[in-house]
Formats: structure tokens, sequence, C-alpha cells
């Protein structure tokens, strides 16, 4: 048996997200089918970890193993993203690693990022894929708050309920807010996250930049712990698994 | 009778271009049913110029004329905006002007940008948003080759055959190629542009970046001023309308 990683982009709009589920299409079923016809073999991926529904991928990781031996890589991209062609999923890249690799386990780093349109206008060329806040926010507040994340801290305040994780502590490598024009860019880079951990800080800084917390109130919420003081979540479609490293 | 300046987002895969057209649906169409229906009287929009079918606006330029004074901007945003929800179409701005305010003849400035990704995998979070080329483009020739075409020249072998404009002679004041990993960014700026000269232009640069051409090629095509000696201009779906300044 061979282990093979492979990296892949997908736009997140129309699947149930990354993981097989029984109410609708996901990214994993497509990529697994598409793989085990073509490799006439039952192929099972493992991602790095899984993307809600919505959520898109610059380049999501996961690994797979086959009794065939891939020797011409560019081929076999070629062939295996023709056959994805009807979907919005393409596999950038693959390589051959030792056996014991592991996408999940192995991975040290998870960058992901966050867009929203500041602006009173629908979105247009970025429908589906932004955030759109109609609401003037500031900016300065939101990149304080980002700021007073940073590190390593108890994130439970930002985990969902049905997070499956160990423990709430996290340490935050990045946490930053950049604006080009009227789009905000929110980076976040950890080794692992919690579940929607990033989709709930993001709509923690929101309520700080529309005014409707200010840093003593997202400071409180930060440190209760408590999910009940979380801001509602940021919508899945603004969020995008960047990059994971290994 | 009141002039208002209107500026509109568009995402143009789906539609015939800008102009009316017998064959499908067009921007100015829309629009012009949504002011009617909205107005209540028969409205005519004036674009800034045409944009092919396939081609994107940042930010077309446009006026019209109606009987209405419209004194609350943002509730009449809102609501055409509501109106057009169906459509991926947006009206940013409007603004009242004298009355002979001309969006295509008072102009003075023309943006247009051109996205180009530089990969072996099919697009995916781009498709239909730039131009996908497999083959590895050297970027620095289509910087210098780009610099030839900035400033004060007969651009004829840049020209659609069914271009009406009384002469050939452009100043380019701003023609740009920038690189964000594997996007390439072409930005090219001037009071007007001949039909299909932007297409044209980046058609050549992919030519000289390539390699089918060398820099002497592209100044004698250039200088040819033969549209029979131009490379097959870019697809429309990597061109956006970015800005229109008067």
């Amino acid at each position: 048996m061979f282990t093979y990683h492979i990296k892949v982009e997908y736009l997140g709009t129309n699947f149930v997200g990354w993981q097989i589920q029984k109410n609708g299409l996901s990214v994993q079923e497509v990529l697994q089918k598409g793989l085990s016809n073509f490799l006439k073999e039952k192929i099972t991926i493992i991602g790095s970890g899984r993307t809600d529904a919505g959520v898109h991928a610059y380049e999501q990781s996961a690994h797979f193993k086959t009794k065939k031996k891939i020797d011409d890589k560019d081929a076999f991209l070629n062939s295996i993203n023709f056959f994805l062609n009807k979907y919005p999923i393409a596999i950038l890249y693959i390589k051959k690693k030792p056996k014991n690799f592991h996408a999940r386990y192995n991975a040290n780093k998870r960058i992901y990022k966050y867009f929203i349109i500041n602006r009173e206008t629908k979105l247009v060329l970025e429908k589906d894929k932004a955030w759109h806040i109609k609401k003037k926010l500031d900016f300065k507040i939101m990149k304080k708050g980002a700021k007073i994340l940073k590190g390593t801290h108890n994130f439970s305040t930002f985990r969902a309920s049905s997070c499956e994780s160990n423990s709430p502590i996290k340490t935050l490598k990045m946490a930053e807010v950049k604006k080009q024009k009227n789009k905000i860019i929110l980076t976040f880079e950890s080794k692992s996250f919690l579940q929607q951990q990033v989709r709930s800080m993001v709509g923690s800084l929101k309520y700080l930049g529309e005014g409707k917390w200010n840093l003593k109130d997202f400071k409180k919420a930060f440190l209760s712990k408590k999910r009940s003081m979380c801001a509602p979540p940021a919508p899945a479609h603004g969020l995008y698994l960047y990059k994971v490293k290994y």
C-alpha cells in the first residue's frame, strides 16, 4: 500500500461540508468516488479536519492509501480533475508520503481566512464568498480585539457545544485583521482549532466592530469561558481554510 | 427632468454584455426595466461604454433622466437593489448631476483590470472570473511589453475590425502588470479605449509571456498597425471595468 498526500481547493457553497453525511453531497464523497473510480479500488480519504457546509478551501489537506503507485503525477492530476470537472473541486497537488503520514494528526499549522465586505449594497462579485455587513465597522477596535485573542488561552467561549476536542486550550499564533478598501480580511493561525472557533471569534469581533460590545464586554465574554456569552458565529460562506502545514 | 449618475457592479457571466441586444439579456435591459418599474416612467440608461458578453464590472458608470426627484438616496438604493436581487447586478451609488452630464462623453478616465491565474489545475474559486493559463508565464517580459504600450500610440493592431472610433490613436496613462502568487493582474488606464483593445493587448502580452513572441515580435506586431498581426484576444471572463472617472 502507498500513502498519498493531496491538497484540495473547493467552493463550499453547494456542499454539506467536507465530511460525508447522509443529508447531501460532501466534498469527501465526491473525492472518494472520483479516486475510487480512477484507481479501481475502494479509496477512503482522511482530511486534515472538517469544514462546515458553505465553508470554502484554498487548500484543504488529506491523505489516502492505495495499492497502485502513482508515477506520473501530472497525468494523474489532469485525469482526476477532468473527472471532477462538473464539481467546484480540484486536486492541486499529490505527493507520496511515508506510510504513517496522517493528514489530521501530523498537521502542525492550520491557517483560516475570513472575508467581510463592509458596504451598504448587496454583494455581486463576492456573493457567497464573503460576509456582507452593512453597518460601518470600526476596524481599529477589531484589530485590538484580535490582539486579545492571540496567544495561549481557554477558548471555551468560542467553542461549539458539539465540539469533541479534549481541551479548550489552544494557542493562536496569529490573529490578524487587515483592511483593503471595504474588505476586511481576518487571518487565524493555530496548530488546531476548536469546532466553530474561527466563526465564533469572527462573530464576536463583529460585535466589537459594530459597537454592540466595547473591549471590556469582549474581554468579559472571552474570560467567562461560557458558550452562552459568545456572539452569534459568523456565517460559513465568509470562511476559507487557507493552508495546512506539516 | 432630473439627471442622475449611477455606478453599477455586475457579474457579466450570464449576460450578452452591457448593451441591449435582441439575442439575450443585457445589464442595460435589466437596469432599464428595474428603474422604469420603480420610477413608473420609461427610463433610458446611457452607459460610459459597452462591455462585451462575459465581461464584469466593479464600477460601470451610467446616467439617466427622470421626471421624479430622488430625495432619499439610501431608500432608493435599497429598493432598487432589492428589485434587482435575482440578478448579479447592484447599483452602488446615485447622485444628481447638472442636466448636461453625460456618462460617456464626460468620462475622462477609464480603468480596466484583467486577471490571469497561472497554474496547472483548473480554476475553482476563481472560475469564470479569471483567465486560466496552464503554461508558466514569464512575468518579467510581460512587464516589459506593457511598458512599450504605455503612452500615446496608434493602437490599430489592438482594435477590433468593427470598432467605430474616429481615430486609432489613444494615450495609455497606465499599463501595469503585477503578480500576487499565481495571479497576474494587469491594469490599463486611458481616457477611452478602442473596441476590444484591452483584450487584444492582454492576448498579445500572453504571447510574450509564454514565449510565442519575443519583445521584437511584440514591437513588430504593435508597430505594424495591422489587426492581422494581433495575438488572439484574451477571453472576456478575465476582464473587469474597474472605474470610470469624471
